[in-house]
């Protein structure tokens, strides 16, 4: 085992592989050699081939065994049935770091899933550890080390700079060079991460975070993967004062991942990841440019949230598209409050105020404009200033961006539009920390992130609650989805009040206990097969009398034997009938890729029609839980709706924390959790559970 | 009066009277005459000025009635109390035309208004027509007319195209120049119309439409002025095959026009702006940038409506970031059937199936990729193609340009995303008459627009109702908001079901009526002052029999005395209580921008909280109700969801069109009407209406 860091090992090593080296020119095998050396890699370079005696003039070896001198990164381009063997060999010659460019591995079907298996096996077995497979390599710009094929590398040269970038696209790291240099930007360190079989963006984030060059992180992912770490290098990176800047893929998925319970079908995947960000301190970007206009808004920055901004600017239409578009994220421009307006009118500011505030022609001069822009940031009315550049942008830069010089290191943030095309205003605006953007509509997603940014979330402290005998309720369930009373147990151990009800074996025994549970009435069929029992015929409501139960509680059995014949049938639940305000769903769940999560929704079809749901990573604390009930627009009624009685949120919020709670029985059972309707009553009246749903692992 | 034609004094004068001419370097009084020389124009300039006498070199006279020559075109920089009498003059000189560059007219309030006034004024009375004031000038590009003091104008060139331009904002028309040329587009004419007090969007736009060199016309508006006008004209442009296409300010805007009902509140003036574009063919841009990217996508095609597009890539990341933005767009990427993609790999072909189609990196040359792009758009699964291009884009233009070559004229519609920064491939594609796009959100924008383009609607053929006999119904209620029961005679003269119902002067006649309407039932104040009921305890529902009736009366009575003393009370409304399988809002707006329009939407506080609403422009034909039903999310439980019940949709649809048909009563003195809840009860089983409100203007 090398005594190499795995970051230099990466980043800086002193000596590369090729493996799998080839100088016909143009071709992936080829290329990494010619551009290590046109951008400058000072290292030593060691083509690997079985048969060749040089490359590009250099001499090559038959095995990575052969080379005479420690390598610290091997970089494989051989076609992929071979690379656990070369694999192999980098364990016996003590290579600490490969990364693998050849495809067909995981991505590619069951047969490459067995080959990535076998490639990973080979990995740690020889002690080596593995970027991609399926990946287009790792770029390090200070000291130079392109260990890519990327054909972005025909650029002149590779700009050094502070933004450091992981992605499991492969093509995009080029896009990001070429992009990023376009505007001026210059990057630390890339990685592409391609299957992740072995290093994940975690671990490259840590080293990042690390990294003295690299003042805020990229990502553009496909998916999550070891979700734990994930946040774990988010908090320590946030803690350092390195943004996180996401571009996420699967926003538009169709397909949810298949739940028995609604909470699964209306916060899918895309959204639990939403949450997961949020919760860490990590910003995702809604347009693909927003990742190279948004850190220069940031950095330096602490999360400030806010929802008003003000606009300077030259032109009316490009001020109106900037301030159009804030509003479309929730975000109002303000003008200048109007005693404050004349006073800087009457000391020679030229401007006319108002939501847009115009410099007018007579006012569009660098000492005006920087003058209104300082006054702009230290007006307490906003959260943010914009300033919108017409023409001078593209005619005269030095005007342009002169205002803007000793700006970039002011508190609140402050960005430039660019209306027309000025990319050389855009580079000596980006020279100077200003962030600067080229479409109105990039300008408000960039501040949308910056004045949503939050602090990580911290654990909230564990309420009194009794996780030893809950866990043992759990563990008592069946697999699968559980009856209804055996929700309820659960729901109630955790602190939510339930409905007044008693199960019944059959109807006769219903009938008996009817007495205690008191009219009117609601009965419903108790069965583990049927998930929703109104499409079944398996409830009746508003039931009035002995007689009228004896007659319902034959109706539902004959109804829901029709349904389902197979189904098992466990009796009847009967549950005084209840009335609140509103009805809202409740929910928790295990996403898959990143943990416990609890869900709050309008009740009723609404929060699938809508997609009105407000989602968290779980637990929660009750100020988490207020907001929740603040996010989901269906509660407008109960929350204070033109003279609409309100309803009792603070119960709601305790709900809301107490089945959150599930996640703090560590490795629990329950994949799923969901009361729906959840009643609320007006204020000072409380909530209560009606209807419960619990899905079990085995 | 001259003889030459508005068309040819706009864009093509043989003389241009520069009024307010100066030879001060830098000012706006002087660049008109040097970007006119620089530019190319060929006719004589005559500057105007009271004291000098020569700019740049030519000679100056006083006024222009001086100029012993034929003026065909006045630009006008005097200050702005000067202007109207300027305009004297140039009446007095037969100018046909003066585009008024000054400011400080209507835009800058009440003393700009009135100077407006004079302004128009003195237009007429000489027979000038206007352009402005406050705008930025006239641009024709072929034969070359820049009348503009835009410093854009310091490019060297002014690219010929085909593209015209009409903007609200002067310096936007900088920016169409500036980000156009930038692409490699080039423009017919631009007009800047500024306070459009004379010669609207629409006039210009008629000019464009009998352009020879104008293919398409680009507007950016702040408002919709002549509405009439403005569709009249649209509807021209579509018929001769030049697509309008809009970006409008203005969606964001929090403050609706004040109305009393909640049509008002729901359907804002944005939403009623978006169904006239649609109603009269324009397209509507989401993005600033979709104006540059979207007209070569359109140029030479027919609207034809679509919900896919397959998309081919030489990119994962680049072709997922598209696939992904084309999904939030409702829009699905679908791939090759698998048969045929199996015969076209058996025939050579290089590929990877699925919903984005990888060229992979042997499948990436230009004649596997024209094969493959020949073959999708001849497949019958899709509505449009896309090519995503990774780096051979920026390194290769050629290459990446060269399948594209033949399918400009492709039916169907074809694009190409540009994944890296591309300039010259994105002046290749624009010169071959391929659509490129700089942003895969750009690119769904595009294509959402272009798949979303729907001829104009003709006007529904008129019902069969008495137009006569609703004019004198509705010319027999007062100014303001009507009682209900005058709202129930008019909605049923439209043919609306009501529900049973009785007017009652005071309790005791209303105790004698009871029998007639029958119980349940409801009672509802009648007051012209009461606008929500509700709000001011003017309802009571299910009443069960006259003892509770004669109670509930007395009740309402004090409430609403309580409430509103000063209302005047009408008695009161019995209804029988009515039940539905959903509840809709109904209803009618003259919008103040567009006319007459009919909303549908979800009931109670839904449509609010929501925006879940449809609007069109009334009166609708049944199938354009039909598709109202179809985009209201909150109707999909009656459309069938899961096992719920149908509603009667066609009678919904029915009592849509005959509220809309209020837009056929003419000059109608009806602003806004509305029927709130209208039942929806089960298939075949019809609608009825609960609640109706109408107003009316003096």
């Amino acid at each position: 085992m090398s005594e190499t860091s795995l970051a230099d090992a990466l980043f800086t090593p002193r000596s590369i592989a090729l493996i799998g080296a080839s100088d016909k020119p143009g071709v992936n095998n080829s290329r990494t050699q010619v551009y290590l050396e046109k951008h400058g890699y000072q290292g030593k370079v060691y083509p690997v081939h079985p048969t060749r005696d040089t490359v590009y003039g250099v001499k090559c070896y038959p095995s990575v065994k052969d080379i005479p001198d420690q390598v610290d990164h091997a970089f494989i381009t051989t076609p992929a049935a071979v690379v656990p063997q070369v694999i192999r060999e980098c364990g016996e010659a003590n290579v600490p770091v490969a990364t693998v460019f050849t495809s067909d591995f995981a991505e590619s079907g069951d047969e490459g899933a067995r080959l990535q298996e076998e490639l990973i096996d080979a990995a740690k077995k020889g002690g080596v550890r593995l970027i991609g497979p399926n990946c287009m390599g790792v770029y390090n710009t200070d000291p130079p080390a392109t260990i890519a094929p990327n054909s972005v590398l025909q650029l002149p040269t590779l700009n050094k700079g502070n933004l450091g970038v992981i992605s499991h696209s492969g093509s995009l790291t080029g896009t990001f060079i070429s992009r990023g240099q376009a505007r001026g930007l210059g990057f630390s360190k890339i990685v592409s991460i391609g299957n992740e079989s072995d290093i994940s963006v975690a671990e490259v984030g840590e080293i990042l975070v690390d990294d003295p060059k690299t003042e805020a992180i990229l990502l553009f992912l496909e998916t999550i993967r070891s979700g734990d770490a994930f946040a774990a290098m988010a908090r320590r990176a946030y803690a350092a004062g390195k943004p996180i800047i996401v571009y996420k893929l699967g926003r538009s998925e169709a397909a949810q991942q298949f739940t028995a319970s609604h909470t699964g079908a209306i916060a899918g995947t895309d959204a639990a990841i939403d949450a997961f960000f949020r919760h860490n301190g990590i910003i995702r970007v809604d347009l693909f440019e927003t990742l190279f206009e948004l850190p220069l808004l940031l950095l330096g920055r602490k999360p400030k949230p806010g929802k008003t901004v003000s606009v300077l600017s030259t032109t009316g239409g490009g001020g109106g598209m900037v301030v159009d578009s804030l509003g479309r994220q929730g975000i109002d421009a303000v003008g200048i409050p109007d005693a404050k307006a004349r006073a800087l009118q009457e000391q020679g500011a030229v401007f006319s105020n108002g939501p847009l505030i115009d410099l007018t022609f007579n006012g569009t001069n660098p000492k005006n404009t920087a003058m209104l822009l300082n006054e702009l940031l230290a007006m307490p009315e906003n959260d943010g200033v914009i300033m919108v550049v017409g023409s001078s942008a593209q005619f005269n830069p030095e005007n342009a961006v002169k205002p803007f010089l000793d700006l970039a290191k002011s508190e609140k943030p402050i960005g430039a539009f660019l209306v027309p095309t000025a990319e050389e205003s855009n580079q000596l605006l980006t020279d100077a920390g200003i962030a600067a953007f080229r479409t109105p509509e990039g300008c408000a997603d960039a501040f949308r992130c910056c004045l949503s940014w939050q602090p990580p979330v911290p654990v909230p402290h564990a309420a009194a609650f009794d996780a030893d005998g809950l866990t043992a309720l759990v563990n008592a369930l069946p697999t699968g989805t559980a009856d209804e009373e055996s929700a309820r147990t659960i729901f109630d151990a955790l602190g939510v009040p339930q409905v007044a009800a008693a199960a019944a074996a059959d109807a006769s025994a219903g009938l008996a206990m009817a007495e205690s549970v008191g009219f009117p009435m609601v009965a419903k069929i108790l069965s583990p097969d049927i998930a929703h029992k109104t499409e079944a015929g398996g409830v009746e409501l508003n039931i009035a009398d002995p007689d009228a139960l004896a007659t319902a509680l034959s109706a539902i059995q004959e109804r829901v034997t029709g349904y389902d014949p197979s189904a098992t049938l466990n009796g009847f639940l009967l549950q005084r009938m209840e009335r609140g305000l509103a009805e809202v769903l409740l929910g928790y769940r295990v996403d898959s890729l990143v943990g416990p999560t609890v869900v709050l929704g309008a009740g009723g079809v609404l929060s699938e029609i809508y997609g009105d749901v407000a989602i968290r990573i779980a637990p929660v604390s009750v100020e988490t839980a207020r907001e929740m009930i603040d996010e989901v627009d269906g509660l407008a009624p109960i929350r204070g709706y033109r003279s609409m009685p309100k309803g009792d949120l603070d119960a709601l919020a305790e709900a809301i924390v107490a089945v959150s709670n599930l996640a703090r029985l560590g490795g629990s059972r329950i994949s799923e959790a969901e009361i729906n309707p959840l009643l609320v009553k007006p204020e000072g009246e409380g909530v209560v559970a009606v209807d419960g749903l619990i899905v079990t692992d085995a």
